[in-house]
């Protein structure tokens, strides 16, 4: 029984036409929301809650991705497979970096172009709604079995995207905001591994210039008071217990964070 | 494996209870959510939201709609049969005309009205929630194969709803809003072919007096400009790229457009 | 086919990787979203909405809880049986309370303290996320008829939580509010048989020593007017027609309600 999961920045209503037609081709698939809330043309924000999401979901999931603002122009539209032989998963969605990051988590990828017009609806295709017209098609067929290389043909000179550079820079650690989740915690490109070689659980540490202790948890801070902890997606967040760090410190994805141990 | 899709002004929480009902009744269907977010008792937007989704949804899905501002008053409930044989839909609410735009839009439709009680929930029906304790355990049993006949009896007089007039007047093609979605995209009652008789492409045209290009998709102009455009739902929609057109212009249902070629 | 529900404060996102994550162990399973807006540590608020929506479930549905201030503290974590024999119910979520009201409402109980770390995410578990790591597979497997004995020990002191007292006091019927719902209709603690001993429909109460129509449903009232009535989830609601009884009044979870027969 497959599952295809959807990512948007579509709010209400237009997901469901994209889960009519997947249901219309593959009527046993399981369909899970990831979020339809990326902000407006966020391709960034879309392309993280993909990646972070992606190595919980089984085997043969096909991710439908659909932040596009260059939907209706001349980008293309991608079909991807990645991951170790036998637990592939498989992406669909616009030529924009979307989907790269987290179809890259998986292993190797292979990338496709998606020209193979009988997969698509069948009605004229709209100028502005690839999600309900080719990808949701597209990903339903994928979801059902169709080999992938009858999408279309392999490309290698897709748009990449990545979460920017992280390391230590003399006595800081240095990365990135990538994302800021609804609650207002600020989750940074750094992962746990680079964070746990730099400062232990239980300690201070500077963020930015500002003293923040470094815990498990939020439970062990006061309420409203600032932490930074390795968050559930397994990178460093800056998060206020019961409030919005966001919101506070004015961060937002693309800015710098600097973390030294005190 | 059938389907039941519903659309509601629910909001959160109440959903979930159809969906236990419906579940406990047919444990094979799949539920697509169109929308919870209907304004309060806003049955001409409610109407418009299956009207523009129901074309994308298989043979035999039964749609449950409830923006019932009537309910536990005298109004009647419904269930209709709609569409060519062998590729029906059903539907199932309250007689206030939300449903019969969706239903009319696919052809043939036989309307009747909800009598027979051995079909509702068993316990005392609620007052004020017949989403619950009436639709949600009629449609389950129609997406079980329940020959609607044995729902009640057939009935003619049922409250109709349609979008309004729109039509050539003079050197203006004039017409009228029928939703604004939650981006402020405004969607008129005027369909795709009717705008391409009367413009091109790539032209301008004014809208309400205001100079607009009519181009096939938002990535054609500028952030924050306004267009004109055949929108995914196949009716000229008036928006503003990346900004919400809704809004800026006062447009609500209702409300008169009037173009006229430049 | 068996249903799991999900309630929790998560928002956005948070929810999707628990639902693949039980879709990766039962790929047959029905997931249905009670809520994911409760607000953050909101316990009782959480345990209102799972207890009014726990009998119209089937039975073997799996309610999965995640309103958890203290993840990642030495809070206990639990899985319940509920239910007369053959028509049970399974719970999974924190020891905090959340799920004791909807446990009880199904009858006798069984409580476990889950402690069987080969039933949890294999990779290490987050100190944050245990609805993903914990709650979810528990949840998966107990849907798939894992015996409820194989997740640890029985326990008997729980954390308990109750919706308060209600009763007679002189002239008046006494209560509080437990739940007000996104349209800021006010649901009180106040059980139907309760309010229809004390007075009948079609009559004036006072409600905080505000005279105010007890009718069956909205309907009964003009816009913005107050009404009680016996809401769906059979208790007594504050509410005015298609207004918010709860911002007008500034009643919230905890407050006193007192009626009396006008």
């Amino acid at each position: 029984m497959p599952v295809i999961s959807l990512t948007t920045d579509f709010g209400d209503l237009y997901p469901a036409s994209m889960k009519a037609v997947i249901l219309g081709i593959n009527s046993e698939v399981r369909i899970v929301d990831i979020t339809h809330s990326i902000r407006q043309a966020g391709i960034r924000e879309g392309a993280f809650a993909l990646y972070s999401l992606v190595p919980y979901f089984p085997a043969n999931s096909v991710h439908i991705g659909v932040v596009d603002p260059g939907v209706g122009t001349s980008r293309r539209a991608l079909a991807i497979k990645a991951g170790d032989s036998g637990s592939e998963q498989f992406f669909v969605g616009p030529d924009n970096g979307l989907l790269i990051p987290a179809a890259r988590r998986l292993g190797e990828m292979e990338v496709y172009e998606i020209t193979n017009k009988e997969l698509t609806l069948k009605s004229a295709v709209s100028a502005t709604f690839h999600g309900r017209d080719i990808f949701a098609p597209v990903g339903a067929r994928l979801s059902k079995g169709l080999p992938i290389e009858l999408v279309g043909h392999t490309i290698s000179d897709f748009v990449d995207l990545d979460f920017g550079n992280f390391g230590i820079d003399g006595p800081f650690l240095v990365g990135e905001v990538i994302f800021a989740d609804s609650f207002g915690n600020v989750i940074t490109n750094i992962p746990d591994d680079a964070v746990l070689k730099f400062c232990t659980f239980d300690s201070n540490v500077e963020v930015n210039g500002r003293k923040v202790p470094f815990v498990r948890t939020y439970g062990f801070v006061g309420q409203e008071e600032v932490l930074a902890l390795i968050g559930s997606h397994g990178f460093l967040e800056i998060a206020i217990n019961k409030g919005n760090a966001a919101l506070k410190f004015g961060l937002k994805s693309g800015d710098q964070v600097v973390i030294k141990v005190l």
